[in-house]
């Protein structure tokens, strides 16, 4: 081997020198004779075109424009910006007029990586090819990722280097061959440095999280209100919906502000001994909404990519003491008690290489937990089991006590097998709702639920026994018809698994804020009239 | 089971009349009465943005627009697009001005898909969930596609209703769980039947494909010229590149047009015997160029893609008989013999359940073929071999007579054993370069290669032998240097394996359309002095 001498550092790239061969292509001598030294990225105006992509960068320039004359650009290119000593990576798209030839257009998301003003100067140049994707490809291919390619793979996706098409290549390569122990490990370590870390002042910090897949499971704000209330401290940070019409995050925000920046929620929890914010907000592992966004465009999940977005959300927020819930259901995401008995493993083993003690439970994952799906309709579920109403769904509450028992005794603040009285305690003394309100005042104070404007009851034309309920179909329909993005859509269920029903009995009713979602929802409902299986009576 | 009762169609919608419950959004009214019949798809004015996006059809709404409102419409929702009779499946971004609030605008894809006019009328709602997307989904979870799944796979692709992320995840799953043949059969049948097929009034059709991996194996344009100066008929369409730095059609184009529609290719064919045109340009098999597109953004290839994409195009031009060409080394597509021989038998296989012959050799593949890289470059090393150029690449010459020898002997104008001596004296008597100026002129006339603005010539410091030059990154400094969208660009090699070279020596000239392109090219080649590998004598 050798190392090749090239003069480009040395102010190269002259009118070629060397002899020429015969054909036309090698005699003809250059046209033009490049200056010296070879030209750095152009220089163009910012442009911001209130242009909203979701999370990818994208960035618009003139078809006719030098830069991509010069670069050789072409859409779907990778461009590498620079302004004021930040730089991100956008997907080019091409445009005939619109914009001058010395601007750049560029999306919100490039816009606030970049931190610009109205015609701020950016430097444009083709992005280098990002190292990383070269990882994928051979992961696409068998080859399994080490701590590096991971740590490498999560900052560049953190930076905003990536398409969305090489997070799907991502995804699916680890959906297809699933990661192995080690892959979790370093994908989990890699996630955790990739954002901040809390470092509490308090011996023991407890946490919890269930593996989705269960419609209306919202036991989250229930537990920590208890928790706190037992002297416990848990600084709760949660997701929004992967695939599912709500999640925490998306059910707390309708009752109190959750987008809490770091130090306003180490305050809430040093105040009252617990908080539910959104974890996005404060930049725990920060590459886990960018993989949920394109899970959700897929509408897949991935083992790996779940025991990496639970751990390094929990291991970030400084936890000691998980309790991790799973429930199993033919319609949930985990199937079986071997496969949830697997992920309980996997979860504990790379939990405890963290110097965390992580606890599973499988619990009933055969129907929707409560009786409402979407974010303020799951609200007042978790409102009407902390203020003891006699109509509150009682799955709800016995699911959130049982958990909020594991808690209270894995935290020391009950003896081994007093957890589930303590709790009951908390909940029905008021304790539990003063500090759920104490929590939310000092997250910014309680909002008003909003209310769906438009409404439908579906009722079963034959009555019959409730024998079923399909988890994914009824969430399908309730994100059709708008949650979460639409905080008061979703649906309310009138039944449950084992009840019997009369001819006109209503089965659930749609709440949507637009008449065409209302719709859309209500199309899927009567194409799938078996989402509520029935067993006839005759 | 029972059906669910909904009025929907019996004008549904009315405000919700059930029972409610006692918590704020049980208890309120609907805001609003939906008006009767439900709304259907709103209308807008479509507005031409000049917005280039590669294949992806894009539609862009003001954020703040009533369609956007009513159908709970997101940055990367799909969307649904009606106009005179046509549909198409976009991704919506949103913008916060630019566009008027009854406007649509659509980038290119999206405006000749629906073949619109300046201010038609839009209708535009929420895409409803594409079934097929389900089938790739369980095929990541690892089920088997059948032909129904693959027809409507290729059939959503090619009436543009997938997101390029939804390619990505179809092209990972089936690279990283291989096709087997039931499914890579059911893929070529599918794409097949996606577009035109020609039919021809000869016994006999020949054709050829060379399975790349091998940068600068331009042997086509040869092979053709030779079978039909021998009296064969040879209709061939050819790709672009996919991740090569010219594909056959990127080299014919800078000798005469290729994007010939289906008749004009007919006439081509049935006047001088051959052609070699793009295949896109005449719909066969148009899915490939669509998948094509997203496995050079993600640099992959996959066998059970490459063997519907190389039959497909075969099947649908007609064909009766082709020579399948695999080279093999370490750094080529195909890495060893036994690789080889499976791809062999895969193809073999399920072009006989065409009724097609295939016939399968290996090459070597250790080294790049000719000295050429890049559409121009590659073109001239290719008239050099056709007009008997003493200077002309030998091993280029070679190649080109085995694969037509055996052609000749397959298509019956050679008794078997002859094919090698036919070949070698229709190109020796200038016969192949007679029938090769016909074809380019029936094709539209020749053109002159263009040439290249910028060059850098890149030598070894010291010397030694050849030992190696690793075949991807040869191909990537060539595509860094703009190959194949700048036609002049690529590179020019002054080494071969073998050779014996003193310090000064040049290794190849680096050709560039802009200076930014030879640039970085450049910053590559210092980067990997090893791309060429040499023997140092000392």
């Amino acid at each position: 081997m050798t190392r090749l001498h090239s003069d480009v550092s040395a102010c190269g790239a002259e009118p070629a020198t060397e002899a020429v061969g015969s054909t036309p292509a090698q005699t003809d001598r250059p046209r033009t004779n490049p200056a010296c030294p070879l030209p750095g990225p152009l220089t163009l105006r910012a442009r911001r075109l209130g242009l909203h992509s979701h999370s990818e960068p994208i960035v618009i320039l003139r078809t006719d424009s030098a830069i991509c004359r010069s670069e050789g650009l072409a859409p779907h290119s990778r461009v590498e910006l620079h302004a004021g000593g930040r730089s991100v990576v956008a997907t080019l798209f091409q445009v005939d007029d619109v914009l001058d030839r010395d601007q750049v257009g560029l999306s919100e998301s490039a816009w606030r990586l970049l931190g610009l003003v109205e015609g701020a100067t950016v430097r444009v140049k083709q992005a280098p090819p990002i190292a990383s994707i070269a990882s994928i490809r051979r992961r696409i291919y068998g080859h399994r990722l080490k701590l590096d390619d991971m740590t490498a793979i999560v900052r560049d996706v953190v930076d905003g280097r990536y398409a969305d098409l090489h997070l799907a290549a991502f995804l699916t390569a680890t959906a297809a061959q699933p990661m192995d122990e080690e892959e979790s490990w370093a994908l989990t370590k890699a996630m955790v440095a990739s954002g901040e870390r809390l470092d509490w002042p308090f011996a023991i910090v407890v946490d919890k999280h269930c593996v989705g897949g269960l419609p209306g499971n919202r036991t989250t704000p229930i537990i920590v209100a208890i928790v706190a209330a037992g002297g416990l401290t848990m600084p709760k940070t949660s997701s929004r919906a992967i695939t599912s019409p709500a999640g925490t995050a998306d059910v707390m925000a309708v009752l109190a502000p959750v987008d809490l920046p770091i130090g306003a929620m180490r305050r809430v929890v040093e105040q009252v001994g617990g908080c539910i914010v959104w974890g996005g907000a404060i930049d725990l592992s920060p590459a886990d909404d960018i993989f949920i966004g394109v899970e959700r465009a897929l509408d897949i999940d991935t083992e790996g990519q779940l025991v990496a977005s639970v751990l390094s959300k929990k291991i970030a927020a400084g936890a000691t003491h998980v309790v991790l819930d799973i429930p199993v259901g033919p319609t949930a995401k985990v199937r079986s008690a071997a496969a949830a008995a697997d992920l309980a493993r996997r979860l504990t083993t790379i939990a405890g290489r963290f110097d965390m003690r992580a606890i599973c439970i499988q619990s009933d994952g055969t129907q929707p937990v409560g009786r409402a799906l979407g974010p303020a309709l799951e609200a007042a579920d978790v409102l009407a089991v902390l203020n003891n109403d006699p109509t509150a769904p009682q799955d709800l509450r016995a699911r959130a006590c049982t958990l909020a028992a594991i808690l209270l005794e894995a935290g020391g603040a009950a003896l081994p097998g007093d957890g589930a009285l303590l709790a009951e305690q908390l909940l029905a003394s008021g304790a539990a709702a003063r500090k759920f309100d104490e929590i939310c005042e000092a997250q910014g104070g309680r909002r008003d639920l909003p209310v769906s404007g438009y409404r439908h009851s579906v009722t079963t034309p034959v009555g019959g026994m409730v024998t079923a309920i399909d988890n994914r179909r009824i969430a399908r329909l309730a994100k059709l018809a708008g949650a979460p993005d639409a905080p008061a859509a979703g649906l309310l269920l009138h039944a449950q698994t084992g009840d019997s029903l009369c001819g006109g009995d209503p089965l659930f009713t749609l709440h949507a804020e637009s008449p065409g979602e209302l719709a859309y929802a209500l199309d899927y409902a009567v194409a799938n009239p078996d989402i509520i299986a029935l067993e006839d009576r005759g």
